[in-house]
């Protein structure tokens, strides 16, 4: 291994070519344009027997390796959900490397046990989240909700599940949208529920669940025997970033006395902004939420900020105290390892404390503001444009749109969009992805990357409308 | 945020700061001296309104946070297993942090996908496991384990369960060894299998599970109308590093038709050595592995190494398939979202094609020999001190032991190498932790941190010593 003083060097090297990444990061095709097996077809089949130096390592990866990324940080990212890097950030990122720490236990690590219940206890605050939740940090969206899953298995069933395995006398059952995440069917396999307990609640014109429908699936699972167990309601969906009415949905949770899960993974940080709040009305009568930082607050992939109303049900469900994790504080502190499912952990707390300390609460105001009426400039202009249709809500800063030239049959216009799409994303500046709103290819447009500003845009609905020129040309 | 020229100035500050870090961290304390509260109780109750400056928050750093860490990377940490960084990881941390890639899809990340499966592969050769196996990097091993049970669980219901829940048909049951890692207890629980279905198989005088008991266990247990389902080996068990009889308990496995999960955390790092593969004869046998680089290769936490038999099986049991996660090369790339539970995923590899480069296979064998001579070493003068008592086979880089005047009661030595290791450990030189063999309070001492040579070992002889002679004086 290179010697202390050498990292030292090659460490300012990396800083170089980093802060030059940033600088040129829109020279870079936003979508990698390598096809499979392009990246491997270069690599050595073996590991190599001898040392081979940090140059000829940090060459590959300039030769190899970069061509093959896409560029999750260009402003040109307009794809899936961002997930935001910023400077501050990769900063802490550094040092946490640097720590090395795994911080299973308030032991192996009290700085990082204290600093993850504050940063807790300010994103809280700072998104108007109920006072009585308390958070933890987790890896994903899909781990929380998975965990909130079985937290409520664990609730109802008086954590004998845990204990004795399923009961046959107890068929529960899961609800959530039919536009809800793929977290959500995961979790119910692997928590043995079986997907086919899992209630897919029809939505309405704004993509959103229809309480109703919820509290029908409810009665008449009842009647035929089922044990409603947990609904998910879904603030920003990923197709489309419908919002479900959180409110009337509570209060059919209350009334059947079903565990509420709130699953805001992008939505969540928008409500910094008290114009925003409205989304979280009824949030105190959730068991549980999640949104994640790593979507949209500018800190690094993975954190996810878990709340839950009794910290104690969260516990139960998942502690696991063998002799050799006993210490003498076990009474006093938060051993983080308890509180979810994986026992060890990063130091994500520190991230979190340089970026919100360095942009401000204000300063990310700003920034989300100016992306969401950005969108909303955007979403007029679209709206002026007779070959073009806006096929859902326009919620914070994503656009759900397909060309629709008024000549082309219905069944061709997901072909010519899916071309439109491959266009401009082969062009290399921006980078977006589809999804399907009933049967129609849907190209999703998000602007919620870091540095995304209005130039890039403009930059985009350009690109749009080129490419769209070119491929209706061809029809 | 700042500029950015600005990061660039603050990251060089910071690559200053780390390798001072490094170079200085044998003055650090190795376990943190501060109580429940004294961190957090220095840190504002709300995040700030306003931007503050990086100067700010990194001078907080160093102030509040540096001396609430337990130093994972020091020489002296001896403690737990140890979660190794080394340079070359850093730097490739430094880079992974940059690019912010969320590698989900092979179409998210192509270099990243693809380097993962190289990688992989080059662990396969040089840790000698067999040929059929295929790899995908998991966070953490207690992660990798609840898949291989929730694969077992699939594969044996013919993937009914994801479907339709448990059958009380089927009453299914797990077997590992008493001294197995907590982590399988918990993976249990969340599967739903219920812990009561956890048989835990008595183990020999070397604390490896005896597989004639395992045998008697399933038999018996088949007699009973329960569905044996999966056995758990265990090679380098949390306590005291022993290693389950891998061929013996695979050729059961075999006769009765169970998943065979081998959890080889720490220990499996060791193979790389070829005087150490006879630990795992047997593994051709085995439908799952998961060893840890993060543990034993100089690989920053988090990063295990989860290899199947069958890779179909994996991928059924967790793939979803959404609208918006659906690209042009599914069918030609592999997208590791269905090889695990989140969906969400760091560009791991990356860290791991920079050490295993950078140290060659031969650097990593030449240091693994030494600390396992080091701690051998050690073992003979221990041996050789009247007042203390090996109490574990010793095994790879770690020593079981106790201090045992023979002038003292048996039920006041627990306390008296309590108080020991409390010394110990207050004196901030090393860290050590404790478990314990039939009721014995016992000291664990391992040796497999990246800097940790003799001289660390030689000083943590005369500690003990001092410490033991200071503490019997009281007695």
């Amino acid at each position: 291994m290179i010697s202390t003083e050498e990292f030292r060097e090659y460490a300012h090297q990396m800083v170089d070519w980093m802060a030059d990444y940033y600088k040129d990061i829109e020279s870079y095709p936003v979508k990698s344009r390598v096809h499979p097996g392009d990246i491997i077809s270069h690599l050595p089949l073996s590991a190599p027997e001898e040392p081979e130096s940090i140059d000829a390592i940090f060459a590959d990866f300039k030769k190899l390796i970069l061509p093959g990324m896409a560029h999750w940080q260009s402003p040109g990212w307009m794809a899936y959900f961002p997930a935001n890097s910023s400077y501050p950030s990769v900063l802490a990122e550094m040092l946490t490397s640097t720590l090395g720490a795994q911080c299973m236990l308030w032991e192996t690590s009290p700085a990082a046990a204290e600093l993850e219940e504050r940063m807790m206890d300010w994103l809280k605050q700072a998104m108007g989240l109920p006072e009585h939740f308390t958070g933890v940090i987790q890896d994903t969206a899909s781990t929380a909700t998975l965990c909130a899953l079985i937290s409520a298995r664990e609730m109802r069933s008086c954590f004998t599940i845990n204990q004795h395995g399923f009961d046959p006398q107890n068929k529960y059952r899961i609800y959530c949208s039919a536009e809800a995440h793929s977290s959500v069917d995961k979790a119910v396999r692997i928590a043995g529920f079986g997907h086919n307990n899992l209630v897919k609640i029809p939505v309405d014109e704004t993509l959103a669940m229809i309480p109703g429908k919820l509290d029908d699936a409810v009665r008449e699972d009842i009647y035929r025997g089922f044990t409603p167990l947990a609904v998910i309601a879904t603030l920003g969906t990923t197709g489309t970033m419908a919002i479900d009415p959180l409110k009337t949905i509570a209060s059919i949770t209350q009334l059947h006395n079903l565990w509420l899960h709130v699953d805001a993974a992008f939505a969540g940080s928008a409500t910094i902004l008290p114009e925003w709040r409205r989304i979280i009305e009824g949030l105190e009568y959730a068991d549980s939420y999640v949104f994640n930082p790593h979507k949209w607050l500018f800190t690094n992939f993975d954190l996810s900020a878990y709340y839950v109303k009794e910290r104690d049900i969260l516990i139960r469900t998942f502690s696991i105290l063998p002799e050799y994790l006993k210490t003498k504080v076990d009474q006093q502190v938060k051993n983080y390892r308890d509180w979810g499912i994986p026992l060890g952990r990063r130091f994500r707390a520190l991230k979190l404390w340089f970026v919100l300390r360095n942009f401000g609460l204000e300063g990310i105001r700003e920034i989300f503001r100016q992306q969401i009426r950005n969108i909303r400039d955007l979403a007029e202009k679209m709206e002026s444009d007779p070959s073009l249709e806006i096929l859902a809500p326009v919620n914070l800063n994503m656009i759900c749109f397909r060309f629709n030239p008024g000549n082309i049959r219905e069944k061709d216009l997901n072909d010519l969009n899916d071309r439109i799409l491959r266009q401009v994303n082969a062009g290399g500046k921006i980078f977006l992805t589809h999804t399907k709103i009933n049967g129609k290819y849907t190209i999703r447009l998000i602007a919620g990357q870091t540095s995304t500003k209005k130039r890039h845009l403009d930059q985009a609905w350009e690109l749009l409308k080129q490419a769209a020129k070119s491929e209706m040309k061809h029809d």
